[in-house]
């Protein structure tokens, strides 16, 4: 633009070609690129069945809940079986092993035991698994050993989460495109304005399973750790760490997690081949081997899997030692308050338990329930879809297509049993009609609403 | 990740190394990259100063008028000078001027001279100028044959504007920095749906002085044009241009402009030696060599630099004959009615002319205005300032530091006789009170308003 020397930028000397023909040469774009990838929980729970129950043959399901959408007109068999067998062909390496037995989990060093991360580096796959459709909606089936099936849970629904996110993504323009960040972006940090400067609060992220898309789910991650913690938030460090192994790996923050309904489902399935009174024991005997293999702050309870009330009052009393629990079906002020009662009735101080709160929530839902409870007991939020795929009316055409969906994947059958689900919100029930009408009766069937299901 | 091939992403195989080098060699980051950065009406007045006064030596100077932000407190004067001495060193390309021979502008062709490009080829360079500093301001100082002065005006404006946007940016972090830009593309989305599906609604950009930076100044551009041209917006043409001729000749756009207040106030402080009907007189002489020059839609009045109502009411009767007038400090909605009236006593149908309101506009003034003339006279929007640099609000930690500042650059004599501004609002005059005054006694003081100014 000038007789002067071009100005330093000039634009076109500094072409990569060699990247410029590298990008056309892409054949897949992997969602999943690390084992690590999953929420860590999944981790705990696999070495849990590895040590327990290393030969038994369980199936599942992806379902999606949100059924008005029919996602198989959006998602393609064959790029979902792409995706899937990218990650069959993935495996730990060597650096994320030493960094599982090396690091420090929950204040705890060798979490993992030797055996396991040598089974984890040498033995470990994941099992098969079919792709079909039925009435608009992808099935994608699991069927194997409980510890080969048991990790596509994340990577599964991860997967077909992305997925869809890239299907609408594919419709827009490079400036709606940009339009469609910047609206995501200001809707995620007037989020986390909300939560700062709010003394002793408690977030995590839990939302790798439903997020928008792994970059922006490590976006999300950045952004909560640069706002709440240190220096940006007063010196307060209100975000925990994050579920997904991978970003803790990655970027030095705490993994989070304990266990999932995935543990009383499967001994409730293989209990119910004998007396109720067997069903019922099932729910304390998940509680019983776990803390076989994990101690502190790993002795988070989940007791809405077939109820929290009937859990909790029919509990034996070394339960009430345990450091806390985990509400995912239940008001989480009313759930809450339920253990908190019940703890002061065992002569326990809640002040010392942990809380944890996980379904659904926003950022007003944080902000209230940590007011509620402040002083009275450790509370936490386990934050998930809507802060990792809160894309609600900012698509730049104003379409549906960014929305979340409630996907699921669910244990269907342990052994040959059918699995079951009833949970303290009626519509969050699953498995066979006969099977829960048996659980019903052996449970209880009291204290359980219907809450809409949003994610 | 994996013991298969990796991922056809591998980041690390192609680094440019040649690039991050050179990226450490920068020197300096032009914000003023090419002569034709500047608005398009000061092409069309240089060559009527170039023609009509060709050894007119005048003096201008920029201001801030946004007096309570002490701009040499963010931007250096070294800085300023490198930027300065940076566009002194530019000339025309010969590309350039190959296009504004060849284009068509307003639907005229050879707008143009051969005479005058050969000039601006040859001999057109800009005047120096001095920098210092008083009570926490810049003051910039011109000096100069017209011609080589004249042209500083949007050159040294988007300077300055830019220079304090990189102050205020080098305060933030990569994060701070993205979370920024989403807000004001947010921001500015939202503004552009207003203006989408208006039947007959025309905008134009005129924010190039007072600009955030050339690429957001860009950015801006591209959305009017993708959101509110073609088949985006209902096949309605709503964006007609850019008053920024380097962004009109890169992205084949409208050069929207036509003469500024710099003519009047040049001719009247020339004529100002003479008798007060001679200064009268000279606001029509303007339009009188103008008119020898161009003709059709460049033929568009500023009444208002002396005064609306007394420019109007004395002028010749030829005058109704001109395409239109731009409103630059009166109430437009005022100002119009005014115009529209002066028209129809005047036996001229409205409806064929021209109105261009360009003072402080925002979206919601563009909208209410236009439905107010809409049916009774072209009315156009000229939209600056609030397009280009609209972040109020938008600093990650709510500083003010990217707040539009009310930037002007003003001519202060010619021939040595200092120069006045009156305009229709009493915030805006400008000149040493004397001249002020004697102004005032000459073109009258009724009907003018005191507005605050926003930018």
């Amino acid at each position: 633009m000038s007789s002067t020397p071009p100005p330093a930028h000039h634009p076109n000397m500094n072409v990569n070609f060699a990247e410029r023909a590298h990008n056309h040469n892409w054949k897949l774009d992997p969602i999943v690129r690390s084992l690590l990838d999953t929420d860590f929980y999944k981790l705990l729970m696999l070495q849990f069945i590895w040590k327990n129950f290393p030969h038994a043959h369980v199936t599942s399901e992806v379902t999606n809940r949100t059924v008005k959408v029919r996602l198989a007109d959006r998602v393609g068999a064959a790029a979902l079986i792409d995706q899937m067998e990218h990650v069959r062909g993935l495996r730990f390496r060597r650096s994320e092993l030493v960094w599982l037995a090396g690091n420090t989990f929950y204040g705890t060093r060798t979490i993992f035991e030797p055996a396991f991360l040598d089974w984890l580096e040498h033995d470990f796959k994941l099992s098969g698994y079919t792709v079909s459709e039925h009435d608009g909606q992808l099935v994608l089936r699991f069927s194997g050993e409980w510890a080969a099936v048991t990790m596509w849970e994340v990577y599964a629904l991860a997967i077909v989460s992305e997925l869809k996110t890239r299907a609408a993504l594919a419709e827009l323009s490079e400036l709606e495109l940009d339009v469609l960040y910047a609206r995501a972006k200001t809707r995620l940090w007037d989020k986390i304005e909300r939560l700062r400067g709010v003394p002793g609060l408690s977030v995590s992220d839990f939302g790798t399973r439903r997020r928008h898309s792994f970059l922006w789910h490590e976006y999300t991650v950045q952004a909560l750790r640069v706002s709440l913690n240190g220096a940006r938030n007063q010196g307060l460090e209100s975000f925990a760490g994050t579920s997904n192994t991978a970003l803790a790996y990655k970027h030095d923050l705490e993994a989070i997690g304990t266990n999932a309904h995935e543990l009383p489902m499967a001994l409730a399935a293989m209990a119910s081949a004998g007396t109720d009174e067997d069903l019922r024991a099932s729910q304390y005997r998940v509680l019983e081997l776990w803390q076989q293999s994990y101690g502190g702050a790993l002795l988070i309870m989940l007791p809405d899997t077939f109820g929290t009330t009937q859990f909790l009052q029919g509990a034996p009393s070394w339960v009430a030692d345990w450091t806390g629990q985990r509400m995912d079906s239940k008001d989480p002020a009313i759930a809450g308050d339920e253990y908190i009662q019940w703890l002061t009735e065992r002569g326990k101080d809640p002040r010392q338990k942990r809380l944890i709160a996980s379904d659904g929530l926003d950022v007003e839902d944080i902000v209230r329930l940590h007011r509620y409870f402040d002083g009275r007991i450790r509370f936490s939020a386990g934050w998930g879809t809507l802060l990792t795929n809160d894309f609600r009316g900012c698509h730049p055409r104003g379409e549906d297509t960014l929305e979340p969906l409630s996907l699921v994947c669910k244990l269907t059958s342990v052994e040959g049993r059918p699995c079951v689900k009833l949970s303290d919100n009626l519509h969050k029930a699953t498995g066979p009609v006969e099977e829960i009408a048996r659980y019903r009766r052996v449970f209880g069937s009291e204290a359980r609403v219907g809450s809409e299901i949003l994610v």
